[in-house]
């Protein structure tokens, strides 16, 4: 019996959200709504209302009115750009980029949501490390099942992925970043050569199609601690 | 004898470069140049040539030819953004912000530069807490000091300063955000409730009027841990 079978349904909801928050959700955009999941569970909305009003009882989402229901107790500060981003200045200095794992898998929850895609379809999965000056960051990107065959890994280390994906055809629109800190567990220190409790910085970001299909996903996680700093410039539009 | 005339030129040199690292300095942009700074402190170039090079020799700054001196083992990712920000979606949902302080004080010597100001010239200094959900963040903002008559601390806790910047007649054209994530020592335990080492994040930020001039400078730290994100979103032009 498959995880997502076991238990009575609303347990499987329940567990099916915990997931979404898990992988990031419930952020910048609503957790999925009730009658989408009860359509996709198979079961009627009051038992998908009953998963919800479980979490919401227990503190883990609350639920706006007339937008949807988000994770509870985050503090998003977000700044809406309407203008085109220069992916070309992304990194400054040559950073190193070697590719760790490169290969089709099925797409996990979170990510098949944003890339509007039936649960168990392939995606690329892209694991790398980049460094800079000693500084190690690891990425993990997600990117249409496609892109493996057309771009191959020796090309990852030499080019930007937004270049890339642009090569084969996929426009980026528009997109989302996010950032937060936390502290190293087991994997961060393994793999970022930093103490257990460090702090590290996570992006999280989301980059569409001109649909509004996500065509690149992932997070990137770096040693805290002033070695690594994420940004961004802007300039409005001169009047003049 | 003040701190920064005690010692042979080199060293006082040196340790102003030093505060204006740790205040953020020589990130997005490089640090004063030595002929600028040879002048300010009414030196010989070869004389301001050896406080760089002492911190070159140390590790602390690295030089890039026909750009300048930055921190070294620093690894700035920054996306520049040619748009128009929406400040007024800046932070979801209601925020409870309290201040904390707001007076006139004489510029620190990295705000100094920023806004383009002498020596001693005066900014408006605030001090504030906000909190959403019980999460506590807290900021410190320098603005010119014409806007301490003119913005009662009543209206910072009503509205964003960035309006109110704008109803003072100051217009934001560009700017830089950066986000860094880093141990909570002693200052940041007390003031955002946190345990010592607990990881938070911290975004500074520097906002221009149109002839580059910083207008609002400073930072926000509010504790990491999945309680606090930052991010943006962009949307490019359509061509349609």
């Amino acid at each position: 019996m498959s995880g997502e079978k076991a238990g009575p349904a609303y347990q499987r909801i329940e567990r099916h959200l915990r997931e979404l928050i898990q992988s990031g959700a419930g952020r910048t955009e609503p957790l999925p709504a009730e009658p989408d999941v009860a359509a996709r569970f198979n079961v009627s909305r009051m038992t998908a209302r009953h998963a919800y009003q479980r979490l919401v009882n227990e503190g883990v989402i609350i639920r706006k009115r007339g937008v949807g229901s988000f994770v509870s107790g985050h503090f998003l500060e977000r700044l809406p750009v309407s203008g085109v981003p220069d992916f070309s200045g992304w990194t400054e200095g040559g950073t190193n980029s070697v590719v760790e794992s490169y290969g089709v898998v099925s797409a996990p929850a979170a990510v098949a949501r944003l890339m509007k895609l039936k649960k168990g379809e392939k995606v690329t999965r892209l694991q790398r490390t980049r460094s800079v000056n000693g500084v190690i960051g690891l990425d993990v990107r997600y990117m249409p099942a496609s892109i493996h065959d057309q771009v191959p890994p020796a090309e990852i280390e030499r080019k930007s992925l937004l270049v890339l994906l642009r090569n084969a055809g996929l426009h980026i629109a528009s997109g989302e970043l996010e950032v937060d800190a936390h502290s190293a567990g087991p994997d961060d220190a393994e793999k970022l050569g930093v103490p257990l409790g460090h702090p590290i910085l996570q992006r999280r970001l989301v980059y569409r199609d001109a649909q509004g299909r996500a065509v690149l996903v992932g997070t990137s996680r770096y040693p805290g601690g002033q070695s690594y700093t994420f940004g961004f410039q802007f300039q409005a539009a001169r009047s003049s």
